[in-house]
């Protein structure tokens, strides 16, 4: 094994970030984390510091391009990112970019032309539910056809609070059903023709302005509908859900019973369930560590896993597609190049 | 009780009405079946032989005017609803009509208006859904206002198949969605301004050129959003379900999952789970005698419960919009007359 | 109908006895109260005045006599059953007893050989689960044989609490466990022939001196074993499973979840589940309704369902040993008289 | 990372060895597979060539002594795990032993004593269930008191065959009750003082003479009661669970819902439910890598976690005393040294 341990750099060591070194260091086998890089430089060399051999690197670019990293997690803010993504390529290492991939279409197709021309796939985007074990498995009994064709997904997406006072209605489109979107690609297997956002009256929760919950609606290439509700004050807990809907029977990803059930004193009677996950990483803490461990594992063999670079392009082209729809209320349709010749 | 037991006659007696019928006599209280009347005189006649002192009554006018018959049960099909219900207002006797209340908006609209005029309230129509527990549990959790303000609703509404060849995309708005537009607005409170019915790729269990399933948008009068799946051929079982999305919660209604929990030998491995209801009158057998005994108990206090002559007609004009949007694919606002003058 | 409607007369207008007055009168059909008796009969005197034609008897052996009264309800205390059962048997007429059929063996013994020799089903025993439409159709279920010969039975029995000072160990046996002892008999159609009572450490919330929970072990005839956990202080609410194990799967009745799923803000993060029962008439108010239903229907026709007077003599005999091996922790075996002969 | 990642040699590589040399390769961060060994030397080095840098060694005794071997994972059958533990401790090596730790209560004492005159705990026993995120969930919920003391747990065993005619009743006891011997130890945090095997009418499915199911009772030193199915030719699949009773509540791990939730086509109605899990790896395939993950951790940090060479003393002697139960059907005590003096 150690012979050929995959060395991985870490672009980005906020909360994101400084979680993804953590798994890389704990939980993921075959791969030793030998440096890091932030804008943050001090956050930077503290991080390193808690590990052995790891350096920090101020300039994000020289850690790309360092020989004894052999492959570059990015997660850094997303308008840095296709300057990342670029340097990578040119450097003929593979890179796992946390989503968005870039922050417009336009520039997710620079990315993806970059990658065509260089000759090799190198790019998986940070979609991490196509590892969480339910979705995945969702995934795989659409695709083996034994309840028929998929006809309809109904998802949901649900988000304890958003507290800052900065955020957007269209931060909900670009950054949560965003996730929604690379579901319903994933589990059609087809593209996203339109989206149409509509603006139900808000939560008083939400921030002054802010459009929450949304209810989004997709198109798909072949007809089939898609339901989203994203809801990110909901002040419960994280909640996600996919509800398949097939010609013979109808499967659900996400139903919140993964821990203990139990009953309990309460008035007037007493109450029997569980506890909604309370964030995502609780939620999805597993699905991050198997798209590591995923991850590694291809690039050790010198493959692409997960969502390609074409899949971090589309979604972009959705959300802005769905941002249009969210300010008009009215459906917008996709449109994407060509994926062959991508023009 | 036998000295103001209600005497009941029961309008057609086809499937509903033989059911309804029979639940008089074997499971309400208080009550007596003492006339049927059918266009199949044999059909009532037979039904009436089944049991002690029921007569038949080959005009249902005569059965309606009948001194004997103290209130009318309409089961017959829509088209006659509007003469019968009217009778039945003019003789001043209590009615429990089967949905529609009419054929259209500007019927239901006569009837309310010859109601109003006779100055007493006397129409029930037959959305059973809100005597169902855990429907009529919903509405009162959300009228608590323990949940905060209501927001969104997800109704699922799935019919095992509809093997008629005369089917038509319309009768999935007609008869299937009316029911979730009471839901909408029982839930809610408040009215539906706007239908948007979708039309997803058909599946391959309904017959040629039929839309199954739909999904249906409607905007209620305070901007609340609520989604519908209305799918009749999904050849699983039937499967009625709401989910009402709040401030501070979300509650549902109709998880299937009243039966036994069994494990089973399988195929791999085994199955855990139950059994979906197979049909209508096995989810909601328990409703309509629900529905039922309140209706007897409210006719004897010189009450109405449940949804009334307006809820009739605002049902049938969102059903009108609805069926024009299925046309269209567009949006149609729903226009009601003003509740007070009727006009 | 009205013609052989059922005239009921019911002893004994406690809780339980007004709670089966109220349910003649406003929720079964085919039948009419006329008469009730009780020993606090100015209790007795405000019920029959509640409703119109019911008289109030004074002496229950009047009322068992009355040419007015077909049939009889006796919900008095158990100690004065064995006389007022046997002057229905005396009487020729029907009648529906609360659990349990007398207070010991030797005089359900007595009431049985009676009604032998009277040579005529009269006695109806209250065990309502019978009528629960989950425990009826597990019933069905195991005697189906879909899932093989039935090799173990899981029964849980919580109550919230038991406040009364008077409350003695001996009266969960006689009180409680006494209806998994029906339900042991009536899945499996076998006798029990040994009872061990297990006494863990009591939880604080009994009342001194009392062993509660208590586990408790019964043999079938067959070589079955059913585990028993009776808790009446449990503190949540009221909640009654039966988990059948048989050679190719397994079902429970009972599972709490008949009501909303809902899922609610909390701290750290929010819950998904629902409400535990409150208690016993919450439960099973339903299977009272449809026992009342199922003995009304039966006396119509001549005939006796549910739990016979042997059930009601062979859960009295159980319960005997039941609490002798509560004083001793020692199994104890189970004698019962030969069924043909009853000696 | 790499300086102190602890290089591992794997004893015993049949089917639970190899799936641990396999963990240890692709799901273990900081650990190094180095060396295995097995009586079946081929197996040995078809494994060993499977990985870089791994050796096949064929003396079990070497592999332990092997100054390259940080620490040992004993997969080897039970009757040579003495030898092999004690080899351990001579050489100041960590060990992860697969349950049983030796074959009786005398040989697991005379290892428990070694270990205590080395002067240092080394060995953690698989007891892997400790691991498994609902019953380590469900032990932190009884510690913290939350529900008051713990008062019953329900334990429940079931696989779905085994189809060796090689195999006995013992058996049970040994290979898979144990298991709950050692989660009845977790959860209450106390030892065992006796217990009760019972023989129900076995399945049809079972190999003739084999008592399965089995029922056995636990009492605990505090007076708690533990009821336990064990059931090892169910048919339909691997099912485990735990449910506490506590003073104001309930709590069960290991409900099988943690796959996708589907409605399917079925006969006469549709089905809703699950997968039961086949087997315990799929069950607890997890609980094995996180166990594994802990061990190298805590190794790494010069501690033991998990289950300790008492925990394994004491599961073997419970197990000892159920055999005898087994054999007589009555109440055995289980006899404990002292835990400081080892007497």
């Amino acid at each position: 094994m150690a012979e050929n341990e995959l060395r991985v750099g870490v672009i980005g060591v906020g909360m994101m970030g400084a979680d993804h070194a953590d798994r890389l260091v704990h939980r993921v086998a075959g791969a030793r984390l030998v440096a890091v890089s932030d804008p943050d430089t001090a956050r930077a060399a503290a991080l390193a510091g808690r590990y052995d051999g790891v350096r920090s690197v101020d300039d994000p670019l020289a850690l790309v391009a360092d020989d004894e990293v052999d492959a570059v997690v990015i997660a850094s803010p997303g308008f840095v990112h296709e300057e990342q993504v670029l340097a990578c390529i040119a450097a003929g290492k593979y890179v796992l970019c946390e989503k968005p991939l870039t922050m417009d279409s336009e520039s997710s197709l620079r990315v993806l032309r970059a990658e065509r021309e260089a000759g090799k796939e190198l790019i998986q985007v940070g979609f991490m539910r196509r590892f969480d074990p339910q979705y995945a498995q969702l995934q795989q009994l659409l695709a083996s056809g034994d309840l028929g064709r998929t006809l309809l997904l109904h998802n949901t997406h649900r988000n304890k609070s958003v507290p800052n006072p900065e955020f957007r209605s269209e931060m909900i489109v670009r950054d949560s059903l965003v996730h929604e979107v690379d579901v319903a690609r994933f589990m059609f297997g087809q593209e996203i023709t339109t989206i149409q956002v509509l603006s139900p009256a808000p939560t008083s929760h939400a921030c002054e302005g802010v459009v929450d919950p949304q209810v989004a609606l997709f198109t798909m290439a072949g007809g089939g509908v898609v339901s989203n509700e994203v809801f990110v004050n909901c002040q419960v807990g994280y909640e996600v859900r996919c509800e398949a809907v097939s010609e013979r029977g109808t499967a659900i990803a996400g139903r919140p019973q993964s821990g203990l059930y139990t009953t309990r004193v309460g008035e007037p009677a007493g109450s029997w369930g569980g506890t909604v996950d309370p964030d995502f990483i609780a939620r999805f803490g597993l699905a991050y560590d198997l798209e590591f461990q995923a991850w590694v594992d291809a690039t050790r063999r010198g493959e692409v896993v997960g969502a390609t670079s074409w899949d971090g392009y589309a979604s972009t082209a959705v959300c802005e597609a769905g941002m249009q729809s969210l300010a008009s209320g009215q459906p917008v349709a996709v449109t994407l190049v060509d994926k062959e010749t991508l023009t």
